[in-house]
């Protein structure tokens, strides 16, 4: 099923240039999982007409002001708008006791429950997990605990071809016997061979988010062979120093992460406030690793 | 002095069709007063062009979240973009329990002091008091204690024409007269009349912003005569039931109040998300009151 990424925020710290701070909702399998949620992230939903009927969870990567300020103002609109499902944050531990008192203030009458799923960013696991999809984490390196989250179907089956297996007169014993990868003898004593059945399982599809944080091969491991990485890019070249020094990354540093894990595409963002364009980046970025996009505010991304 | 307004969100509760939640921006000598501060306050600023390097005092109307949950990503943003003046936010006491963990915890390192200054929003007083002007409570009538800002020019004193004085020789203690309203006689024994060398002082300018309310006539003796109010109409007048149920106002109220307290203008705003057009707002309000505008993102009022 497809993978769609409504892009709602691609500025850092210090909205510039028109661009807010981080938010993005990932769609798949009928559900919408926001990641980060800066400033501005309900405006911003309804502005791209981004549906929130279908989002149940949100994945905070780490407790700095322009991944989390938008949060109260989220919360409450969905209220507002007489919002169904639960909603359960995915956060560190440090998020429930300061949200709960703002949402017993400002959100006493919500018509759903808001769940606090503390997870450990130091810690590679699987911190959420449905029929189709599991969400690991990927800790990353940054001024404080920060973890990425890595969106993966499940391993399908491969796929049957139930009307020649019909053709040939397959009993019910025989097909199990197929699916397990065995060829199929007809009645007359015909072989037909396991593959002729048997056609391999769709590939699963995945999603990388990595922000924030400094340049980290740790993460190669966890994210090898995501169709698509969103990695920071909070720098160019020419501020490589300052991206060591505010543990943030370089285009180039992102490209190079993105080529070791073997990736499919590469997506920047979380821009210095001080870019008025990004080519820069880009090209940077590209040197390293060619499919390399820029992500912009409404960008809707399918794979 | 002249008063400058910028409308940074007119829409209320929910966002809708490109519409922020409620804030405000007055500019007066050398000063700039924030009213209100809703989820995606700083994006709105930063994004309109507007310096806050004047900035020093936030004054909160009532405590619903669409008119302070920007507060902590602008504290934020003002911090890191190392603003020195200190900050005080004009509030009722609960919000500084609510706020005090948030900056501890994402702003410990802020440029400048954030200091809280409580008022009661059930009585009418000064609140804010410079050289230059004062700031006075409106109590309103909403679901919350909710207030008003009268923003009003101090008592200017009259102009005195110091050249003509000097022509007809007049001595000190001949001007202090002059000042205190008397005629001069020059040396010569000539009388010259007061009203030759003094006119009267420019007229106090004043804004009036009044939201959120429903219609309430205890304010207009605080309100009369005020150059400007800004009177929330978050309904028409199909909907005056569902405005009195949500203690909110029609246009066509809001414009009532504008014209029984003799003000000079009046401004729209804090308009439903039911409405994607506004022109019946407006038409309801000019029938009561003919000098009535809509107030818009990006407005730039000067009087």
């Amino acid at each position: 099923m497809d993978f769609q990424l409504d892009i709602l925020g691609t500025g850092s710290a210090v909205p510039s240039y028109g661009r807010f701070s981080s938010s993005q909702v990932l769609t798949t399998h009928n559900k919408s999982f926001m990641i980060d949620c800066a400033d501005g992230t309900q405006f911003q939903m309804r502005s791209k007409g981004i549906r929130n009927n279908r989002l149940g969870h949100i994945f905070l990567s780490h407790l700095h002001g322009d991944h989390c300020f938008g949060l109260m103002a989220f919360i409450s609109t969905l209220g507002m708008l007489n919002h169904t499902s639960d909603l359960y944050l995915h956060a560190q531990p440090d998020l429930r006791p300061l949200l709960e008192p703002w949402l017993k203030y400002f959100c006493d009458d919500l018509t759903f429950h808001v769940y606090f799923e503390d997870y450990d960013p130091l810690k590679h696991a699987v911190i959420y997990e449905d029929r189709s999809l599991t969400v690991e984490t990927i800790p990353l390196v940054h001024g404080v605990p920060t973890s990425g989250f890595l969106f993966k179907e499940k391993p399908k089956a491969p796929h049957l071809d139930g009307e020649l297996l019909k053709f040939y007169g397959a009993t019910l014993h025989q097909i199990q016997e197929v699916k397990a990868g065995k060829d199929l003898v007809t009645a007359d004593g015909k072989c037909i061979p396991n593959a002729r059945f048997v056609t391999p399982a769709t590939p699963q599809k995945s999603y990388a988010y990595c922000s924030d944080t400094a340049y980290c091969e740790r993460i190669i491991p966890i994210i090898e062979g995501a169709d698509v990485l969103f990695h920071e890019s909070t720098f160019g070249e020419a501020e490589a120093a300052r991206a060591r020094a505010t543990k943030h990354s370089t285009a180039r540093q992102a490209a190079t992460i993105a080529q070791k894990a073997g990736v499919g595409q590469l997506i920047l963002g979380h821009y210095s406030a001080r870019y008025a364009t990004l080519e820069h980046l880009l090209q940077e970025a590209q040197e390293i690793f060619p499919n390399t996009i820029l992500s912009h505010e409404g960008d809707h991304l399918v794979w």
